[in-house]
């Protein structure tokens, strides 16, 4: 579809071989193959089909996230006029972070990270803040309690969206209780499921691409 | 805040007595008043209140939507360049639908609605979606099963707000199955908590907000 | 039981001598074995026992479902005049499909494909309505939100099955959310556990028979 | 649409003015309303407008199972070959059933119920088993632990399905036991939700209409 | 127990009859009474049973919190030398905060609050920080996402008792997201359950009497 | 405890070593140990060590239910005039079913087994119902919908313990429906946790001790 | 059935006339009528219908226990040589102790009540050692955390069946974490569903049943 | 931060170079890290990274806690004029227990250890009572049911902290009832969440500062 989301390869559940299929089909037929929630010998895989099929495919693996990417020798990366903040409370919430991250990239918006902001040391979240406010929107992910999107959505004008984070552990853990917190927050945070890198990403992509639509409106 | 979501008194668990001050601090600082999930005797205590200390408050009572608004008689309400469409897939999906469409309204955007397009029903959503497509963003609410979002969300390029509906009986009722299935979504959706209305209204309103910038600063 | 559902030995928690002993015992009795959830190891198994006790026996191993059906030389398999549609969201709902699949063909009645048809992308789905429509009954197997069933429900004329899938993660996931949504589904569908291919085959093939027999009592 | 489930009116979260206005427009454009879940409120407001827009309908009010239909007087009811059996634990589970059997009854099935044949006294079901047995397909209502629908399908060779009953307390009561014991049943039961009649009645229905058409292809 | 948490009658499902008889064997035991989760009527009951047999208590009824407390004119009240803070994030958080308060209060310690600090708006709850740190001991009452505890213990040196408030609705509603977000806090907080004031206020009490104790040392 | 329920050594979460040193203390003190839910490598570390430092003790591994059990030379079992059933609905329940026999064995009791014969085929049960009736109190294992206790229960005069069995997958899989169901069960019906067969079968063996006192106080 | 559990009627979501009728016929079949979980308007009607149709019967309510029994002129109850001791941790447990103690009265056993004694205050249980040590099976009713019946059974050497209690709010409340708890108990524990008196006091009738036997084969 | 509770890095989900360079920097920033939850390659890692970036750490492995504590050759460890408790029901509790004993260790109370006293045999608590009673504030660990937190604060006076142990099985295993049942606890007992010793451990060093500190203020 042009113009909308990129279509992604969720990893979970598929053989090498499986996976490796699909990404020439999406190489073949868009340029790019974006690939989530992968494994290494998915990676392989897919390096390996697209050497024999697809020479000159340039691929970069994030290995800390999972995401594999894959672009055409002729594949032309979308530009928008659009910042998207990626703030993070610790560094386990660096691997759906990163998806996220790898997503917003792909569709062609700017990305601003800040990390290790969590709750527990509200001033280091403050020191942030100007940081945190250059950006046209804003993906919050956190674990555990997952507070953090509450309290910067709070802290600024511009739409954010919590990303849960699968940390945690007894009751509420896992990223249960972050979920939960975020759709209970009483500001106007949406929410994506737990670990969901893709569907935040994603959605901030979307709202990047109308404000650049609009300002792409002045002459 | 200047600029950013309107506050809003919840009235869920307060007496009537209490929201009837708060509403009247509210008009007395910001000009307007927004409550939500109010009942008829909390609105009964807000009219009565704002009579006596601020007259000629105008108050529209939503009561289909349980949401009361009052403006002061020189409020200026916000205007702004964006439309923000509101998708429900049946009558009971009503209450929050109206909830979100009175928040996207004193926000100042434009509201369409696009009313009983369930998905059981598949050909009545395809002959709307014009409609719908007419739209910079689009909130989606849907009990029960909840898959009207997803189906929207797979037909436009707009980012797509899931609004789940506390409707349903039995395992996965009153809107659990619709929530649980908007955050299991595999498309670009965001999701907020069952029947928040005025979540997904604002979160609609933030982005309507940064569309209107963008547009603005064209010269 | 002569006419009914045919026996199959499930593989879960079961040695493989274990397995592989049932299976001599229903070749020996029935002329047939059916195991699901089986293992590599546990079809090894199988294969070593019956070519000792019952020599000639053909096996077939569904690999990708992790079905095997072994037939004695001398088994008559079933032959009903009715049809079977079994529609799948995405690659993942293979596996439970397959082990559908594998139920309704052993009680005799043919079986049609549909995949790939998701929600999150509507024109497909109709693309293959005439397809759909050309089956006396349907299974739907889908996973993460779990939306196509209500979707075909609502658009054909006969009973529609509905097959969650365990796909998904976060809140909801390993089909939890699918099979809330079959349950709260406002269509005429019924449902079977999460990956319960054989539940929903043998429901199919069971109103295969009285449609067979139906249709043989014409002259 | 000709052919399928007839609509239906569902209840719950309604106000009496909102169905009865949707119950007219349904006699208008097909003849019949069928509302299910409906309270006394409901009923009266529905007979009140019916007797003013569409006078001579016949309403008929089965206040035990809070189902209510009503015929224009043109209105010609389907009559289907087939036979759908329905049976009960116990009293607790005769407003589904009787849910159910309106549907069932409204699609132009036969209707025979078998009441009060709970698992607990296993003797009382051997002892109806021909009357059971005399059926197309059985639908089996059950509350508290919900085994009876797996019993039933142990004895008979037609397509049951399970109907929990919102009945037990404590853990697992309100019907979950029993929507998780049909769930997990290991016969070829297919499920609907806690209470669901509508669902069960309707396919049922759907499959007494695809044995009354095979019959009916007989010359 | 002489020097322990003092004796509360729980209102929840006792006659008032009951509870007044409760409250007047406790007048006579220990000089006082403390009810908790009372209703109207069972005050009534306690003020006519205790009005008859213990002329000259002395009672209060904290109608907000559900306390009341009565005093047998010779009750010394004890004092300690203690501070203990109650800190809530907005109004709703009233009722368990009270509750926690008279605990503390009938203990001995001195009670200071801090109200309407909720983490939507951080600024607030660092005006009052200088205040939140002049005790010893700091309850944190918070509903909703619950986040309010971990932030508070992260700007504080002392034990903080995080007090989970049953509002919220939909996922996580009645105080669960709150509990199990205060038990994944990655701060030193302990907790207690939803609504649970006396609990904390009781616990809180307890470290007063040690801190009280060990000051008594002093020469 | 002279006459009561025997140690047992829980295997879960403990080394080899540690299981070892509980064994062999419990030799010392009472002449035999007993444990549970043992694996093949604490059950190799409790031979080494009884060989060394209790020769002569005679151990037995019940592999299939992971329980093991060691007599010193000069253990004497004891002997109980009373009759214990242990029902099976199929061959998944003799995990659970073995440990609660084991238990049974070693409290002195008489252990019947009636096993395969689930309520999908009830025939099969009332072929062997003078062989259930036989027993003073039966254990009936079952899972997946684990309604085999509630069957039994309904056929015989004595008491019944429901042993739930950690079988079946997907929604109330893992024993969970079983639990429910058998909590749910509207006869007399007592109930212990998933799997714990040691718990059934201690509680039958004192109920076998009550019997044995009671006969043995005949002349 | 002659020497079993006694037909009881549940009061639960049947009307007055339904549970008088069930009331009419058990009378005249067994001489006898129990109805448990009855309202005041369900036992009004009772009375009405055995004046009418049984004169002379003799009723009793339990009001507390919302048991009533009747008893025509001429019905013999059952008397067994046992004891039945029912223990309770407060006074929020006297609702299903007594639903208990009534069932093991009508079974004909003598009944023992040790109240108050929860495990918050553990000497006063100890006190009462010798008195509940004096029976031959124990009921144990408790709610909130539910420890008591662990405590219990391990300071006895008979059957002990724990009744877990609705009582506590918030997390794990309405006998959830009670029930839960008595399952996970690592004594010999069996269990009953939340504020299933009827069937603890049953099982434990069928127990002193078969002492009762067993004693009276005593020559 | 000067006196409060030490930074401790979270081992879970962190690979062995990201622990020893937390390590490194803690070390480098306040001459001490306190790592929990490691695996032995985490542990492996930060010897060898402190080996070389810090020569002269001595690191201290509490293999059965998975804690692992390394003081810089000049760390001053804090002294605490206070005795912290730490009570355990069995040797499952032993991990947690001891992560508890590490921190507060680490944070310079006394503390002392009562174990293997189980309500299951209250006579070994009772036993060590004095013992328990020695202390400032207790710590008591307990799996399966988690009844001992509650007996213990009904024998003290002093704070006591619930913390839940993922010991048991089956339904509520894994801790859940546990927690849960301490958070039901009618005594003035704060919990923490299962296994999370670090919390309990953290919350006691508090509670024994604030007394160090008042005894110190003793002249
Ligand atoms: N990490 C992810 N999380 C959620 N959804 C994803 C993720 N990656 C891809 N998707 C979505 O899932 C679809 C792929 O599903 P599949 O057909 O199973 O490969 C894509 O079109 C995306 O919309
Ligand atoms: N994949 C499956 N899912 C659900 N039920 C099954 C499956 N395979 C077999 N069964 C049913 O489970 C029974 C076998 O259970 P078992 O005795 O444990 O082998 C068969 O008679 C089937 O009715
Ligand atoms: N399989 C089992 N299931 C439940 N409880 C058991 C089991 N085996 C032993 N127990 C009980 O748990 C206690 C042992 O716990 P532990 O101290 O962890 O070894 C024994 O005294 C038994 O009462
Ligand atoms: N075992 C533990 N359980 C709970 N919280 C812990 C534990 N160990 C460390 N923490 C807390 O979690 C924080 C570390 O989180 P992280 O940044 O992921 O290493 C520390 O500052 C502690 O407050
Ligand atoms: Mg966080
Ligand atoms: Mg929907
Ligand atoms: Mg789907
Ligand atoms: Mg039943
Ligand atoms: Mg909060
Ligand atoms: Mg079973
Ligand atoms: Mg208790
Ligand atoms: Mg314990």
């Amino acid at each position: 579809v042009r113009g909308g989301v990129p279509e992604a390869i969720l990893g979970d559940g598929k053989t090498p071989a499986e996976v490796a299929a699909l990404a020439a089909t999406a190489v073949e037929t868009t340029g790019r193959v974006i690939a989530t929630r992968v494994t290494g010998a998915q990676v392989a895989a897919i390096r390996r089909r697209l050497a024999a099929d697809h020479p000159g495919t340039t691929i970069r693996w994030r290995e800390r996230s999972n995401v594999v990417v894959g672009h055409a020798p002729d594949f032309e990366p979308p530009r928008l006029e659009a910042d998207v903040g990626i703030v993070t409370a610790g560094t386990s919430d660096a691997v759906p972070a990163g998806e996220a991250a790898a997503i917003v990239g792909e569709m062609g918006a700017r990305v601003g990270r800040i990390d290790d902001v969590g709750v527990a040391g509200i001033a280091r979240l403050l020191d942030r803040l100007d940081d945190i406010r250059a950006h046209d929107v804003i993906i919050v992910a956190a674990g555990r309690e997952g507070a953090l999107p509450t309290v910067v959505a709070g802290l600024v004008d511009v739409p954010v969206i919590g990303l849960p984070v699968s940390t945690g552990y007894g009751q509420g853990g896992d990223g249960e209780a972050a979920a939960l917190g975020m759709l209970q927050s009483c500001t106007a945070l949406t929410t994506v499921n737990v670990d969901a890198g893709f569907t935040a990403g994603a959605q901030a992509g979307l709202i990047a691409r109308q404000l650049d639509a609009a300002r792409g409106k002045r002459p």
